[in-house]
């Protein structure tokens, strides 16, 4: 048993692990360094406990006979959180619960992978969590977060960066791209800024008006 | 090595093998039963090589110092495409190749999995090709394709069923849907459609007025 839940003070982001395909041990062990707070949605928890993890909520709408109480013991002591509300998504309601929590910052596993449609509504639904809750989801090949309407971060040279408008996005600025963008418009399904990358060492400047816009850090 | 290229009239759906995670040996084999036109693209040649699949074409922009030529002895006869232009994914310029050859069809494989940014924009990027190419993007939890305005299909009682607007789509009107939807707008990373699923053995009728609505037929 990892004894990271000695130390621990809900600032640094927690961790949730979805119901996708698992992601490397490598990574998940980076990410639980940290002692993170760690919430596992529903069925996952069977694919959780044989990594050895202290898991602190178990949470999910539990459907399909399974008995979360079972795992009660084994994790003593784990939260039960039952969220039967079909409306949301099981991700959807473990952001809900830790910003009723008070917590800043996620970071989101075992999101991607497997079922398209889960990819691709946990992938875009980040964007409704603006101001609410610093999201970022990963996997083995990917780091996703929503831009802030400036952002600016230090890459080294050649760094694949995508960027993903999740509907339409104006008025894009880059700087140190190596595709810039020049006050530009991208929309989902029509323009993207997928597969770009940084042109030199320094900082990268990305800037838009309005809309939603997904940075991907992807490698092969 | 399959004898499938020797019967061939190009009414079938052609077969694109993309470049994220392979696919099951199984649903390959399902897809190449038709003797379709195979494309593949670029270094994804060098995982298909193995499976003892006929090659038809070879597509990519071959950077990162990929020689295709050492491919067409091996797959003879092998067209090879070179598609140096960088404002256009790989599998875009598949789907622009087909068109130009007349195809009507194709199921896209390998095109989900691996790199999140590759992924949410090949899924995204077929709706551009409405009244072009009737594209099919399959994994093995997937099955992912554009709605037409109004679509009719049979489908088994409970056949989970994803609705994702790819921006917003207006006025969807469904039958046969456990969570039904009358004359309702969906946003992509705001309101959509995932995890749907079929009431009873029968037609389900899917409507809509404005906008690109992808169907998703997932399963775990």
């Amino acid at each position: 048993m990892s004894s990271h839940h000695i130390v621990r003070d809900d600032q640094e982001p927690a961790l949730i692990i979805a119901n996708g395909a698992s992601c490397s041990l490598e990574l998940l062990g980076q990410l639980l360094e940290w002692s993170p707070v760690v919430v596992v949605l529903d069925s996952a928890i069977e694919r959780v406990l044989p990594l050895d993890i202290k898991i602190d909520v178990l949470l999910g709408d539990f459907d399909n006979n399974f008995n979360p109480e079972i795992y009660a013991e084994k994790q003593f002591p784990l939260q039960i959180v039952h969220t039967p509300n079909q409306d949301k998504t099981d991700l959807e309601k473990a952001f809900d619960y830790l910003i009723e929590k008070g917590h800043k910052a996620v970071n989101v596993v075992w999101a991607t992978g497997k079922r398209a449609d889960h990819t691709i509504t946990n992938i875009t639904n980040i964007v409704r969590y603006r101001n609410k809750l610093k999201i970022v989801i990963l996997d083995d090949h990917s780091k996703i977060f929503l831009l802030p309407n400036t952002f600016e971060k230090w890459y080294p040279a050649h760094t694949p960066l995508s960027l993903i408008p999740i509907g339409k996005v104006t008025q894009i600025k880059t700087e140190n791209l190596f595709y810039p963008l020049h006050n530009e418009e991208l929309t989902i399904g029509y323009r993207t800024g997928s597969s770009n990358h940084v042109t030199k060492d320094g900082i990268v400047k990305i800037e838009h008006a309005e809309g939603d816009l997904l940075l991907m850090e992807c490698f092969d």
